[in-house]
């Protein structure tokens, strides 16, 4: 079968690979809709996770049931799927003590193109198929689904890790796809102010319809300062870092009040330290707490967001900007992705 | 000054009193507007909480400040305010316990008519001035605020205690204006799917427009059957109770799957016990917590209250169904309350 | 093989039947030491979970395994290890959603004698062993490790529902073995003062040994009362109820102070309903939170407690306190758990 | 009346100054017990919470009320009470945010030599005495008492922040008198292994007194390498901070597994920034929580910690190393705190 696959850092390219087969457990999928991530060009263009080599990209996928192997309950062949960018192995200790992301080890429960072949294939191989994939009903665009698997589950993570209260004050840095989806949840989790860290104006706008209620643009001057009076130097009540480079939680700090708490869902990718300011961290008393985790996955969780999206709880279809139609439109996809065009929030590929 | 008062338990009229005085911490407001609370009605005509003889009736205000004590520093005549249904005293030790609804003793955080006069005055008084009221920003309507001070609080704490996840399934049970409350603050806490159960139609349409995607209506048959029909025998995520004698716990037990929380903001007047079904409480063995709760009241929680208002959250307004201007229009909207007519979900008294 | 069963309700015996074999991800163990549990007496003689024929009874064991399948990693023949009485499919969306105990179902988790043969027999199966059974570490013996199976981690999972924190009053009603792990684990996880109720000497002395500070005698008077007058009106933080029949959930509601917890790790095994006492439970309002669940069970659980004991936090170990050796004693080990004489608290047998 | 102060940053000295009047909520007190804190050493030698002329130093005292305000209620001349080190307005908004140590601004509830005179003095001021001063009971001994007002609290609260689950496995890195509450803590909390991190034999002595199960001796080599090791690679699942330059939350964070929390009880004095290593933090990603505050104080507090003494819990008096009779004696204790003798953990002064 053929796949858009790392041949080595910095290097793309179509290959041929045998076509998967399923374990007891497992499924083999095919693609309706396939969506590269940032974390897919700094896998390859800035060897984010290390040297790969022939490997298939991507992880975000909805998609088809071909096969499924002899134990597996819940679907079949022909099934519309749901497919989460983590995908563990649920019978571990790590599951049993909470933490199914790090199911294998630290992050091992992120297993498309980190461990085996992702998505961006004709077909893909899911393990523990009842408990990882999610029954897509009929109603919901592709475009939507499709953000589930890694956008929303990252972006609503940021707001239950910061345990969002109603009428909390929260600020939202960085508001491409997953900053959006941050927005998203924090209004969907009952912020009264939501302040929105950014400036492309695409991305802008729609943090407004999400929820923003105040957008902070670096361009206008530093966004501390700007938080900080907007706030009336009290700070916010949760700051969701969803962008930037390390010294950005330097700044999530500062705008946020003692006793807040401070999340990140970025993927920081460079730099031997991540720096807290020592003094607005209240020289380690302050009870700012900073935390920070992967997207929860499996079929649970997928299952629960397709439930807000069933009930129009929100929309995060509106994130796809740019669709293309056919697999091999993934490699225009991806490139769009890196080179990020004004207009651009989010592109599918649709499969038919 | 004069004041609607009950007289005696089943008996209400105007009396004169003298117009209350502030200690130091204290404030003096008079009221812009007011809205009467079934529990007046259990008050006086059931005696609910009691005996009391010539206690002014009402805990549902907001006001202007006509007068504060020496020590009050954030608030000035003139000021509009919310005022908070449950007003304790902050200087106890179940404050500093986490239980300002019962500083001084059990619910003893409820103040006016309970312990004190109550807010259906000329003027009425608030200890804690500093600590109990609210600014109202402008842009607020009257009808809206007033909502904020119980029917929000409780409706909102219903989903609190029960800690909605995204994507839960929840059920309110009463969708009268705290049920409706509730079904509000679901979704905005991040429900799925929301089960309103009610009848009273001018109810049924606001519990929708507020986020219930089902209603369940007692007159088609049993409750729990019908909702466990609905979920294909699972159960829900979290059942809130807003309305119903005690045998509605047992419905709750009953609908709510293991794991899941059944909290209640319904204030039971009669039976001697609540009773809880113990096959389906799984022999009390199968995790589903019961809990329930006076609103939290105090000046930062309608802060956080008013934030939600003010960023158009919600919109809590929509349930003023009946509008009366006048302070003496207090004794009619009250009996409104009392005789419950088709379209009426909570009526308003506009103060001018 | 031969098992010690339930032939059915009301009748007990020896009976003959096959050796389990071990699927792909199971094993077969064989007895070191095995514990008749109250609930073993509740399943035979009073039906408590309902009719089964020819059922090999016991949940509690410590064993060896002789045999494993395909594709057990951990564990080997030889190996020495604790199982625990709650043996789930992990492989469910009840584990997703955190309740490992109703895996499959309310209470479902809990498989020995409820849903397959248990373990009062020369060999019994395990399902899922890698994830459900623990390695027995040099230096603890038989008797102490036993308990954890389900003793300990029952009483401990009252307190941890309970959430006890530094300094609070806890009450534990009833000091069996279950109620003597929850006074032992509340002193672990903080409490103040620990109020036992219980009149049996053998229990009172080792519940004073494992942190009780007051002992309520319900012979010398209401417990209510008592407890009450024990804590200057203000009753407890945290009641644990460990025994039993449904009244006493009302005594437990009226000795917990507004916001405390009632935390049930009882099994309810009769009555239509728990009666919850209305005007004690704040009608409604109190903030008194009612829970109660099946132990968690699993291999990491079980890990957790072998450091406890491998670390002397405690030592189980002593409420063993006739101890019998040979499997064929296991009869008379259960007809003494029916019995009770007075200077039992628990019977175990050693089975070379 | 005579005070020992700070006479400017770097200059120690005794002080005459007016004994200080009590305001209606307030207390004056004469010490009973003092002990001077590393805290005080920053303060007055390093300039650690900046500049103070002729300020009274210490905040840990247990003593006699000499007079009270008349809105006093629960307290009397005569009495004998356990002073907190944070005593906060607790009439304020961040009260009700459920941050009392930040009343009236990040770390304002620390007052003593902060924002006004400490307690080395004749006689000290307490304003709200009924939040803040707690009775202490006949039995416990001063010097006991005196561990509570901020040693206890402070190392208690680590492992409260970390939310210490039965089994767990924590290191506490620095076992001066901080740390070794934060290892009695652990252990009471329920933890499994205790890695204690020191060197200092009369520390590492009460360590495993106060429950370590093993000492880790950064003599030994480096801290992490020798954790990691001891832990098969796995790491802990809670570190708590309890002493360091800013580095040691570097390791912290390495040698926490995933899931797991960093629990900071450290004043970090110096440094621009507090390094997260970014690898080891997973990018971001890895759910290690990192977390810090402030004690908690108030009287609520107090009484908790106090009936852990009372029921023998633990017994913090153990670590009063050296005993001062007199209030003269303070600048000795002082100077002895800052010489660090090899036989010091904290000294203690009585004052008749």
């Amino acid at each position: 079968m053929k796949g858009f696959a790392m041949l080595e850092i910095g290097k793309i390219g179509w290959i041929e690979k045998e076509k998967p087969t399923a374990g007891p457990y497992d499924a083999i999928v095919r693609p309706l809709a396939l969506a590269p991530c940032t974390s897919d060009i700094h896998t390859v263009f800035e060897g984010g996770i290390g040297q790969r080599y022939n490997r298939i990209l991507g992880h975000e996928a909805v998609g088809e049931v071909v096969e499924v192997g002899s134990e597996v309950k819940d679907f079949k062949p022909g099934d519309r799927v749901v497919v989460p960018a983590i995908t563990p192995d649920w019978n571990t200790l790590e599951v049993q003590e909470g933490r199914h992301q790090h199911s294998g080890g630290m992050l091992a429960g992120y297993k498309f193109t980190n461990i085996k072949d992702g998505v961006f294939a004709e077909f893909f191989h899911v393990n523990d198929a009842d408990m990882n994939l999610a029954h897509l009903p009929e109603g919901i665009p592709l475009e939507a689904a499709v953000m589930l698997t890694d956008m929303v589950t990252t972006g609503f993570h940021g707001t239950e890790m910061a345990d969002v209260q109603f009428g909390d004050t929260v600020a939202v840095i960085g508001i491409g796809p997953v900053g959006l989806m941050a927005v998203a949840s924090a209004q969907l989790k009952g912020a009264g102010r939501i302040l929105a860290v950014g400036s492309r104006p695409v991305c802008v706008e729609l943090a407004k319809e999400y929820g923003a209620t105040d957008i902070v643009n670096y361009k206008n001057g530093d966004i501390v300062e700007q938080i900080m009076e907007m706030t009336d130097g009290k700070g916010v009540d949760v700051t969701i870092i969803a962008g930037g480079s390390v010294n950005v939680a330097s700044a999530a700090v500062k705008i946020t009040a003692p006793n807040g708490t401070i999340s990140n869902i970025n993927y920081f990718g460079e730099g031997e330290h991540i720096p807290i300011p020592r003094a607005e961290w209240g020289c380690g008393m302050a009870h700012k707490t900073i935390t920070g985790g992967l997207c929860p996955g499996g079929r649970s969780r997928m299952e629960r967001l397709i439930e807000l999206v069933k009930y129009n709880r929100f929309d995060p279809g509106k994130m796809a900007t740019h669709i293309f139609e056919g697999l091999d439109k993934v490699e225009e996809a991806l490139l769009l992705m890196k080179d990020k065009p004004k207009d651009l929030i989010k592109p599918v590929v649709l499969v038919a």
